[in-house]
């Protein structure tokens, strides 16, 4: 019997490994790959650190410089999608999310946890993304403004799992309460 | 001296780590991750295994199976991003590619070349996807008419080193001769 052999386990796998990155530097769930539909019609992948992660509402929460380009690009259209690769398991975690910016309350509550040693990653300057002459041409200052919160709604979990001879894959969806279905890989 | 101090230096290390990909099963760029446009309005990303990295005409091959959602995305929109993480280096590499899936000659070449114990993956009844009853309930035949090499033709190419208390960021674009450009991280 593996854990793959279930449904509700295959989910319950997902979710110890997404919680695992919420409190673990270096588990593969703390640093997802977030893809959005770019403005230049490309698509667009990048690494982020996710900070939060909550099964009951099934929300993951990622901390973002609201300068970048992603925040421009999940303001225009504010669908995501996250990536894990968890080499330990030979487990692929895809994940579809709707994303919402959250508003100025929750995060001037959140700047207060934001480690002072961290504050500086939100307020260099210029922009993220603008041409400079050189690497060191650009200054950092803690920036309350510029600290934004990606809450990632998810919508459905497409997660496949490689070890042994079948390659098992399951989609869970919220619109059915995750209940999943087996899919060919 | 960091190699990160000159931007030609940088392009070299980004194709050294591309060219590792295409001989070390083990390197970072074996396995890139794939985003696309999805056909239901979300970004979609997942892991694709780079079979072949050519600097001079900065093109990479990934292999597919024709019947996977991927190759429908790409038909419609043939845009896709590349990310690829080096731990080694801190390193985050993201492409931005025109994506052409290889016509019928080329395709028939490069099945010869693929090793019979692989060949199975291009082929699984019913197509990736689809759902089933359980995960058992697949079957694999080798079928070249499965087969699928996407070709990604590199437009740009941003980079960015974490090493070191400056984030040193580049980007390289064709429409330029690769000769670069430093952003602000």
């Amino acid at each position: 019997v593996t854990w793959f052999e279930a449904l509700d386990t295959t989910l319950d796998e997902v979710w110890q490994e997404l919680l695992r990155g919420q409190g673990d530097a270096n588990a593969p769930a703390r640093q997802p790959t977030l893809a959005t539909h770019g403005l230049t019609g490309f698509p667009e992948a990048r690494t982020v650190v996710m900070r939060s992660a909550t099964r009951k509402s099934a929300e993951l929460e990622i901390h973002t410089d609201r300068a970048t380009t992603k925040v421009s690009e999940l303001k225009t259209r504010p669908r995501a999608a996250l990536h894990i690769w968890v080499p330990q398991r030979n487990l692929q975690i895809r994940i579809r999310a709707e994303i919402e910016i959250a508003d100025r309350d929750r995060t001037d509550k959140d700047w207060r946890k934001v480690p002072t040693a961290s504050r500086e990653n939100y307020g260099v300057n210029p922009a993220p993304g603008t041409p400079i002459t050189a690497p060191n041409q650009i200054e950092r200052s803690a920036d309350p403004e510029r600290f934004a919160i990606l809450i990632c709604r998810i919508i459905e979990i497409d997660t496949v799992c490689l070890t042994g001879p079948l390659h098992h894959r399951a989609l869970f969806r919220r619109a059915d309460d995750w209940k999943g279905q087996w899919l060919a890989p």
